[in-house]
Formats: C-alpha cells, sequence, structure tokens
C-alpha cells in the first residue's frame, strides 16, 4: 500500500520550538521546564526516547541553554535522536540523575514538568529541589504552542485522517455479520498499518447494545444482521493521530433488517448535532461554545442525558491533548487548533451512535480532515 | 503457531493481593494507596485501564475498604475487567474526580501514589490534598508484594521465555547479511506475537559497530560478513515480560570471516561473568552482591570500564521493575523473586557483546528460564 509523501519537521523548527519554549517559561514567571521522556520532548527537540526508569529529562531553564540529562547508556541513542542541538549530560548507574539534573535550580521557586513524566520522577525532583520549590505543569506553558499546528503539522494530521478514512471504507464494505467484534478489531489494526500508520492504537467496535458504550472494548460478541456498530478507531502516522467514528446498521442484505424508526430519529438528531458543532468553529470562539453546540440539538430533542460526554478533544503528538471542548472551558479557538468533534448518544442496553471528525480551526471557519461520509452507513455486512 | 495453555490468575488472587496491599499500607503507616492505570492496578484488580487524560484511580485506604474512581464513560470498561469485587464511583465531565477521590483522606499525613502514575494526575492530587500531605512512591509498600512473583506468574514468565527463545533460534538460523536490522527486528516483533505474545516491545539488532551501543535502536546499517550482532528481544506474554539477549557471529559460510582473537576473548569472558552472576543467585544473597559477582570476572580481565551498566532488573507485569541488581542495593532475595542477568562487554567504535537470561531465585539457587543456548552464535547468517 503506498502512502503520500509525509513531510519531515526541519532541524530549525525544533530550534525555534525549544527557543519559544524558553521564552514562553520566562514569560510566565517559571524557572525551568522539566521535559520527560514523551510527546513535549518529541514536539521540542525531536527525540523519540523510550520510556524508561532511568531519566532521561530535558531541562530549558528560563533565559539560559536547554540541556538533557540522559543515562549513559542511552547516549548513543538521545545523538541519534536529537533532531536539533542541544547539550547532553550523561549519568552513570549509581549517579543521583536527580541531583544533575536540577544542580542549577537550587532555589528556583517554580518549576514545571511535562504533563506526562511519571510519578516515579516527579516526586524524586520535588525531594531534590526542597519544598520551596512549587511544581507546576508544562501544559501551562507549553499549551499554547503545541495547541496551534503548523502546515506541517496539519499535513500529517491530515494524511492520518485520510488513511483512517480508506480504513472505515474497507470495513463498511466488508463481511461483518458472523465476525466477533475482536476479530474486526484486528483487521482494523491492520489495516490502519498497512495504510501508513505507525502503530494503530485503538479500534473501537461496538455492536448492537455495546454502540451504547462510548469505550467499549472490542469483545468475543458476534456481529448479526439487524443491528448498529459503532467504529471508532485511530493510531499516528509520522506522529500525528488519526481518530474517526461512524456508525454502521448491518442488514444482512434483507431491508427488513434495517433500522428501526427510533434509530433512524436518534442518528438523524446526531448527525445534525455534529453538523452543528463542526459549524460552530471559528478562531475566537470558546471551547465551550463549541460544546454547546453540539449539544443543543441533542438536548432540543430529549436525548442531553444520552450524550454524556465533552464533545471533542484536541489532537497532535498525542491522541487527546488540549484544547478540550468540554463545559467550563473559556480557552478560544485559534488557526491552526486541531481537535475531534464527535458527539454522541447512547441508550443504555438498547444501542448508540456516534460521528466524529477531526477538524482544524481555519482563518474562515472548519477544516475538516475526514472525508468519509457521515450518513449512517447502512450496508449488508 | 500454538502455544502451552498459560494460566488465568483466579479471582481470589486478586481479591488476596488488594488485602495484603492495605495491611502493608497500615503497616508502613501510609493513610491510603493512591494507584493510577498500570500495573499496580492490574496486579491488585486485574483491571487493564487505558492509560487517559481522565483520571482512573484505585483507592486503597488503609484499614478501610478499596474504590476506584472512574470517568462515567469508563464504567462499562471497568465493570468488565475489574477481577475483584471493588466498588466503584464514576465522575461526570464537569466533575472534579481528584476532589471525588481524595475526600475520605483530608488531614493523611502520607499517602502513596503509584510509580508509574503521570504528572498530570500527581500534582493535581497534591493539590487536592494540600501541603499538610506527604506523597510517596507506592513501589514503597508494594515491592515488597510484587517482587515475589507466585505459581501461575512463574508460568507466566517461563511461557513468554520460552517463545522468546524460540524466536532467537528462528532468527539466528535465517537470512541476516544484506538484511537491515531494522528489517531484522521486524521480523523479530512479528515472530514474538506468532509464539503467542500480546505485544512486542523491543528488538534491539546491534551489528558490527552498533553491537557496542546497549540500547541501539535497530537502524537501516546493512548486517554484512564478519561482524557480530547483539540481538535483545522481548514483549510480554499474558501480560508477562520477556527479554533474552544473545550474541551472534555471521560468517556468510566462509570461515575466514569468523570471530578474531580478541572478540572470542571477550566473549568468553562475558559468557563467565553472566554463569557466575546466575551461580550466585540464591535466597537472602544482596542485590548488590550479584551484580558484583558478574562484574569481578569482567574487572580481572581489564574490561571494568566497558562493562558500565547494572547486572539486571527485575521483570513481570513490567519489564523492568525491581530488585534492581545494581551497585548499593542491599536488598537480599527471595524465593520467588524473577529479573535478568545480563552483563555486557562493549568497545565503542568496535563492537561489543551482551548476554541475558531470566531468572528466578529458587529455594536452592538459581531457576534460569531461558534455555536458548548461551554460547556464541557463530552462523552463516
Amino acid at each position: 500500500m503506498t502512502v503520500a509523501a509525509r513531510p519531515v519537521v526541519p532541524a530549525e523548527r525544533f530550534a525555534a520550538r525549544l527557543g519559544a519554549a524558553g521564552e514562553a517559561a520566562a514569560a510566565s514567571g517559571v524557572s525551568a521546564l522539566l521535559i520527560g521522556v514523551g510527546s513535549d520532548l518529541r514536539y521540542l527537540t525531536g527525540y523519540e526516547a523510550m520510556p524508561l526508569e532511568r531519566l532521561t529529562l530535558l531541562v530549558v531553564p528560563a533565559g539560559d541553554e536547554p540541556f538533557i540529562v540522559v543515562p549513559r547508556l542511552e547516549r548513543g541513542a538521545a545523538e541519534a535522536g536529537l533532531r536539533t542541538a542541544v547539550r547532553i549530560a550523561t549519568w552513570d548507574e549509581t549517579d543521583d540523575p536527580y541531583a544533575l539534573a536540577t544542580a542549577g535550580l537550587s532555589g528556583a521557586d517554580r518549576v514545571a514538568v511535562s504533563d506526562t513524566m511519571l510519578a516515579m520522577h516527579v516526586l524524586r525532583l520535588q525531594a531534590a529541589l526542597g519544598a520551596a520549590t512549587t511544581f507546576e505543569l508544562a501544559s501551562g506553558v507549553l499549551r499554547s504552542l503545541r495547541m496551534v499546528k503548523d502546515a506541517d503539522e496539519v499535513t500529517l494530521l491530515r494524511l492520518a485522517a485520510e488513511a483512517a478514512d480508506r480504513v472505515v471504507a474497507r470495513i463498511a464494505a466488508g463481511r461483518l455479520i458472523g465476525r466477533t467484534e475482536a476479530d474486526v478489531a484486528a483487521e482494523v489494526r491492520e489495516q490502519l498499518i498497512a495504510e501508513g500508520h505507525d502503530e494503530a492504537h485503538f479500534a473501537i467496535v461496538g455492536s448492537g447494545p455495546n454502540s451504547a458504550s462510548p469505550h467499549h472494548e472490542a469483545s468475543e460478541r458476534v456481529i448479526s444482521a439487524g443491528e448498529p456498530i459503532v467504529l471508532d478507531i485511530g493510531g499516528t502516522l509520522g506522529g500525528y493521530g488519526s481518530d474517526i467514528t461512524r456508525t454502521l446498521w448491518v442488514t444482512g442484505g434483507d431491508p427488513a433488517n434495517g433500522p428501526d424508526e427510533r434509530f433512524r430519529h436518534l442518528f438523524n438528531v446526531l448527525y445534525n448535532a455534529q453538523a452543528a458543532g463542526t459549524a460552530a468553529v471559528r478562531p475566537g470562539i470558546a471551547c465551550e461554545a463549541i460544546d454547546a453546540a453540539a449539544r443543543a440539538p441533542i438536548e432540543a430533542e430529549g436525548y442531553g442525558e444520552a450524550f454524556f460526554h465533552r464533545t471533542g478533544h484536541g489532537i497532535g503528538l498525542e491522541g487527546h491533548e488540549d484544547p478540550y471542548l468540554v463545559a467550563g472551558s473559556d480557552l478560544p479557538l485559534d488557526v491552526g487548533m486541531a481537535f475531534s468533534v464527535e458527539p454522541g448518544i447512547y441508550l443504555p442496553g438498547v444501542y448508540g451512535a456516534r460521528i466524529e471528525d477531526i477538524v482544524v480551526c481555519g482563518p474562515g471557519g472548519p477544516e475538516v480532515l475526514n472525508r468519509a461520509p457521515r450518513e449512517l452507513y447502512v450496508v449488508d455486512g
């Protein structure tokens, strides 16, 4: 399977991001960013380090040169993985890497740690710095940078979305009846990889009553004619996430097994809600207003209780990241922000439906990356 | 590929582990264990929750009933995943789950969080409890339970080890010359899955000078005749880890391309060191003494500087966990502890070698789970 050429983030971009992170830290009064293994490290330096119990830590002091503390064992991997020049400080097995990392920070009022740093590192850094230093999350500083995707990042999100679109089309056109959810999920994962994904992270296949469980784990339930399937799949391509949901109804080729009137109504309400949420996207609008726009048509039809999750989440190097489209978030959307719009309606024990696209906030409104049809897929299965 | 039947940890065992964890917390003066998504949660309840930004937290108060806080969205998954009865407290999208989790803990002196909890949860739990509550790592309490494997856990480790043994044998017998390290690594991953692994976590293929980099990332380097390959592979089977390293030398069928005298000597020193480390395993011996036993033969031959990592790490539900066989650890081995014994000798820019087995401390000495020959694999490739 061939895929379109994908952009490689140029080395200068990492230097620029690191510089901007240091400036943002200084502007917010934080003495240093302490960035462990994970997407912040990848965003700032390109280094995709293995998550290990041995400390790897990028230190970005406000107004000073960044450096990275790595186990001696990982020096080669760090040299190969860092896409921009960062001084490497190695530590040996019996050294204290926390002392090494914090040596220049004694007396710091505030430091910020990456949101996905492991507790084993957080607590040891706290012990090394002492109670006078307050710890906060680096997303407070980095969120404003990472939320706004540049053109290369949007291209990667688009390639990921289009690959996932093709997988949805193929699954919807294939055999479903008589197979277990888990079997279909395994095919989804294989196809995501075949379509150029680095990794297939999830494949929700919720059939019949399982369609009413939003994060249903694909099970040994056998799919049969005359029921819906919620298909919610995704992974990463070039590091950037895909995440699409479509709802199917399998008939076995017999029109008598088509969706009942209640489901058709529920789905139409949902379709309009998802369209309304997407249409509301524009620079300056608050995240909670998108959530409200998608929720209003559902509440108006009496399904408010049946839509019990937020409308969407940001996506990029992480599958779920800022901004979150949720009641209570007054964060305004900005051009280049990327997120899911994914309302759902769930009737426990009966059935449910969800529609999800990845949307980028463009200067004039929404740019929807997924192109797969959003209508109910009534298929033979 | 068929694999031997694997044990399923019975439901009573989880109840017993939870009970023991609560007692251990009480004995150590900790008010509660706060267990996030990860191997501690799986160990205590069987629940393999997805790592998410939404808080899932098992609270084990000392001397009181445990309960688990889960997002409403995950309630179905938690009910299906929990292997023992635990009260479930759900929270809605606009609730504060940290307040919900800590409501019964106000005034606590000390709480312990799971070592792999994400900083975003650690800092919010700290904020919810306030500065009067000291946070420490749950491994301080749970280590003594998790380090000692029961018979079912040892069986799973053995099945994982034997599956990895078969992959090593097949890779060593197959074509290697003319292929890239990355291509061989991809085959390793496929074969681990084919041999019944849940996931293939790593496949280090370090050829030629790359064999001198212990955590080398398999690269586009093409393997050629007359050089060594360090093959270090592993994943999980039934949740439990495999991790084996063997060193190969590829000749292309021409004896003139065999290992040089220096490499033969280096490897023999390593072989004896790995055997000495393994032979030292017995109940009551300190972890650092195993490290010293493996290190002594290497230092005696002047290679001390070339063995710059610890001798081993524990293994179980995590690939690296307690006990660590490292200088400075006076922790005594106990019957049922499982760990790697993996000295290496690395000559930067030239070549290197490593031998690694998973070993269980038996009542009378070491029980080595890997059965693949440990000698240098001189193969045609």
